[in-house]
């Protein structure tokens, strides 16, 4: 059975050495408690409820799948248990407001425990993991009373949330849903319609389960400006139909079916459907996609932090295998003349996959708990112009975060398979399972293409670069401030140079998209690709300018600054080629994509 | 349920325009009756059969998969009854010599047909694949009597044959097997040992199964010169007991269980378990890797053949999903104003992801055609000089077609599965079947990193660059003669620049070996992926050169001829670049790969 321990060290090098959380945290209105202390006894107390509660239940899970039963889902043997130890724990609301019952803690420090959540069983870390979203969408848009109804219990964890918006014939375009919300005497309406993909949409963990839906009124504008957000509960809370004891009467949604996936088999992805339920309207009428945004854009760094955990979960069991296999010798001589063969480690193709698992692994660690200090920030930061800036900073990195974290992810938990060999197609050996879950975050709360548009087009483009630049000049001081320290040039050099090749590159699309608009989305994946390998690239070259600095300073961890530096520059050296390749690609523009009609691409095997 | 037809028009595209078939076939030796109409009827039966019989068999066998019960391997509903058709169509002895009761027709054609057979349902084919491996090794290393009695029911398909070379501690390093073979007083051999990962080691398609197995004869040198190969039967041949009637008395090889694995859940994966099975020694003593290299070499190109296969079927369901599936507005202004959105096609992104598909696909296509000529030459040719210098470059071919060829197959039906956006996850579109097929792809028969070691290692390193420069020679050839040609420059110009560099790249990795053995395992991946780029920008310049020829001498298909060229662009402008960041990776070296001790790797992770 895979195992898994959290990265506890990497994680403190990231958060106390590398960003500086405990100034970070000191300064944030509501940190303070997150001291050094605190956080360390969380992310303890959270590394073991992922390996000892969550990590037994991922592949038993994954076999047994979710069973729907007269309009109940049964979930897989243990989660309904490891749920309430979740609740008991008080994890859910760790970094929800005191008003609501939360803990108050930094949203960042909720997001490392995703990881941990997300290595150890992303299945069922889908069940909680909604629950973060509709809570935000209360919170920001809610009325007081809808706060009171429904945010309480999201907090405590006792109800759960959905995000209801893809329907069969739409995902990404929500400008044609047909659910439909008509007005009752009450205030509230009836919701009907059928919504499909629901992560989490029924399940017996919780008590209640709040869906948050899209819908449209009767006098709504067409297309997107006229969708509405509504809280469909599952059971409507007493007091809203005058009966004693909660939850109260069971509102008119149900569970028509569940998907059969390709993974996270051991969550419940349901049609559900809406049939006159009472839904009460959350925000203004036709304004549901705005606060549907709130919930999408936390629901997207959450996913780009699964890709993150899939990764990690992947590379520590690839490395156990790898130091466990014996299978030939070493080119260079034999290693363990002793043993029948030398460990697979020895062999460079292998440790070119292992370094790739630990790079990414590491390299995403980095790039979402930078981008968690900015989530802290927009929602807790109290100067108005730091909070501006933050904000801007994270519309621009969330696309990256959920995209090139899944990419990337998925292409890790493809080495471990590969580094598995012949065992590794091997459900028992549980690396396939982690390749399989890892697939749907390629897909879900927006595909790589669409993160990619959102990326070049609304958050670079459409500010005229100046999002953009606000990144790269944040990397400039960082290339010139260290271009002389000894042993940095290696890092420095390469970087500074494709930050200006990104600025030059975004220039040059900016100048073709003004004459064709499709050369936007010809060049848009290629474009987070790109972004997401200097990202990196910026934050490894961070880590090695820390992990030297540790060095100087005299450490009794030499071994571990010395190979956060051979990552970085494994980093460098073999994976940051890569946007070699997609520069050119994006130079070649998009003629080449346009080029064939819809008819004649078919005409190699269409009579 | 996903769709498919053969694509013969770009079949006949490559076989006939492109590679000049007929004029091949006319000098082969055997190959006179495949003439252009016998060769015509034959791909589009063939054809027929894959998608009216072997399709409707796909996504039910993965559901089903197979059942063991009582030793008895049960297949899935219906692959019993397409194994009848299968070989009352007469298609295993397709190839086969007619002294074995085979047409003797060329084995490029049962190549074609073997690409069809895997789009159509890759678990079903594994059955009667190994089958072309089992009867290949008899045929070379068999006695007569052993041709006699199993040769001829392998080419009937009454009898179907395996590969039993992997144990539990030992795949790639098949030096460190523990199956030992003692000699009985008859001449034949008791075997004994376990095997595991044998694909169709046990199923209900056939009379007998005629296992082909690695073991160590008592006096066995150590290490992978002492192994002996074995012809083990599931039913031992009656003359060979005494008894009448066929298949006689049952031999000691049993399976012992079935793999749970992550795709083909149609083909049974078997531990088989040799408790003093007779066994016929194949070949000469201790020899039995040589022999065993005869079925691998072949095997290897037929898994290539699966990756192109399978990226065939993803980009056809892909392309007719993205032109039925609305969503959005083109940005370039609506496409479809009837439609309540346009189809997904308009999109350049989604265009980009389906042309991944068709490069990959049409250019594997050509890659395997180019390779199975020389197939031809090996196995039918008569002049020496000939057959050898097909030989030597059907040698560093077989590599990268079966490696490079999975690699981007593997890649192409993810893209299939990212068209269809969250649908692509769900099972029932059959997409994600498509992945978990092909991920095998990347593993048996040599993971890509053992192909990669074999190709730079073995087949360019140790000839000192002469095996490779056969290749190139032909493609500089190629550049010369076209480089004037009008309209050729943009793939001729790029394509003889990147020829040099290989050449050049290969130099220097040459040099960087003699002192460090392990800069070979160092570059190998990404030398593989770089030479399989370079190959197929060659033959899609030849595909541009002829479909160029096509047009300029007027044709009726303009618009398939057109497409041609426009593929070859897009292959030449969006792939092709990637072959940047591997040259880039290869020169980096493999210091950085070296550095971190075992111990360090987990540094992050463990306490």
């Amino acid at each position: 059975m895979p195992d898994y321990q959290a990265p506890l060290r990497d994680m403190r090098f990231v958060m106390e050495e590398l960003l500086d959380y405990p100034a970070h945290y000191a300064r944030l209105p509501g940190g303070e408690e997150a001291t050094p202390d605190v956080v360390a006894a969380i992310l303890e107390e959270g590394g073991r409820f992922a390996r000892e509660v969550l990590l037994p239940l991922n592949q038993s899970g994954d076999r047994e799948g979710c069973l729907l039963e007269g309009g109940e889902v049964k979930t897989p043997r243990g989660f309904k248990a490891a749920y309430r130890q979740y609740v008991e724990g008080g994890w859910p609301g760790l970094a929800a407001s005191p008003d609501h019952g939360g803990q108050g803690l930094p949203p960042s420090l909720s997001m490392v425990l995703s990881e941990m959540i997300c290595s150890a069983n992303l299945a069922w870390g889908m069940y909680p993991g909604l629950s973060h979203g509709a809570a935000d969408a209360l919170r920001h848009h809610g009325t007081a009373e809808q706060q009171a109804t429904y945010l309480t219990k999201l907090v405590e964890g006792t109800w759960t949330g959905t995000m209801c918006l893809t329907e069969p014939h739409c995902g990404t375009d929500l400008g044609l849903i047909k659910t439909r919300a008509v007005p009752r005497d009450d205030g509230s309406y009836d919701v009907t319609g059928t919504k499909i993909f629901i992560s989490a949409g029924e399940h017996d963990l919780a008590e209640n389960i709040v869906h948050l839906v899209l819908a449209k009124l009767p006098d709504a504008p067409e297309g997107s400006r006229g969708i509405s957000l509504f809280v469909v509960p599952k059971y409507l809370p007493e007091h809203l139909t005058g009966e004693q004891g909660e939850p109260g009467a069971r509102n008119g949604v149900v569970c028509g079916s569940l998907e059969h996936k390709m993974g996270i088999h051991g969550n419940a992805t349901c049609v559900m459907n809406f049939d006159g339920a009472r839904g009460f309207l959350v925000g203004r009428p036709h304004k549901g996609l705005a606060c549907m945004f709130t919930m999408m854009n936390a629901a997207r760094i959450g996913v780009g932090i699964q890709g993150l955990g899939l990764a990690e979960a992947s590379f520590q069991n690839a490395l156990a295998y790898a130091r466990d296999r014996l299978q030939m010798r070493s080119l260079d001589g034999a290693k363990a003349p002793d043993k029948p063969a030398d460990p697979i480690i020895v062999h460079p193709d292998v440790r070119r996959m292992l370094l790739t698992q630990k790079a990414f692994a590491e390299g995403g660690r980095m790039l979402v708990l930078y981008t968690a200090q900015l989530v802290d920030v927009v929602e807790h930061g109290e100067d108005v112009a730091e909070r501006e800036r933050a904000d801007t900073l994270l519309g621009l990195l969330t696309p990256i975060v959920k995209a090139f974290l899944t990419e990337v992810g998925f292409e890790a938990t493809n080495e471990g398979v590969q580094v598995f060999g012949g065992h590794g197609f091997i459900q028992e050996w549980g690396m396939e399972q982690l390749v399989r879950d890892a697939r749907i975050t390629r897909l879900y709360e927006g595909t790589t293409g669409i993160q990619a548009l959102d990326l070049l087009g609304r958050k670079v483009l459409m500010s005229q670069g100046e999002t953009l630049k606000a990144f790269t000049r944040e990397i400039h001081k960082f290339c010139q401030a260290e271009q002389s320290t000894p042993g940095m040039a290696e890092f420095v050099r390469p970087l500074a140079k494709l930050n200006a090749e990104w600025g030059e590159l975004t220039m040059g699309l900016g100048m073709k998209a003004m004459n064709d608009r499709d050369e936007v989305g010809a060049a848009s994946v290629d474009y987070l690709m790109y972004a997401g390998y200097v990202t990196l690239a910026y934050l490894f070259a961070r880590a090695a300018r820390q992990a030297r600095s540790a060095l100087e300073a005299g450490t009794g961890e030499a071994a571990f600054y010395r190979t956060k530096i051979d990552t970085a520059r494994f980093y460098f050296e073999r994976l940051l080629p890569r946007t070699r390749g997609h520069k050119q690609a994006i130079e070649a523009g998009g003629d080449s994509l346009m080029a064939i009609s819809a008819e004649d691409f078919g005409l190699g095997f269409e009579i």
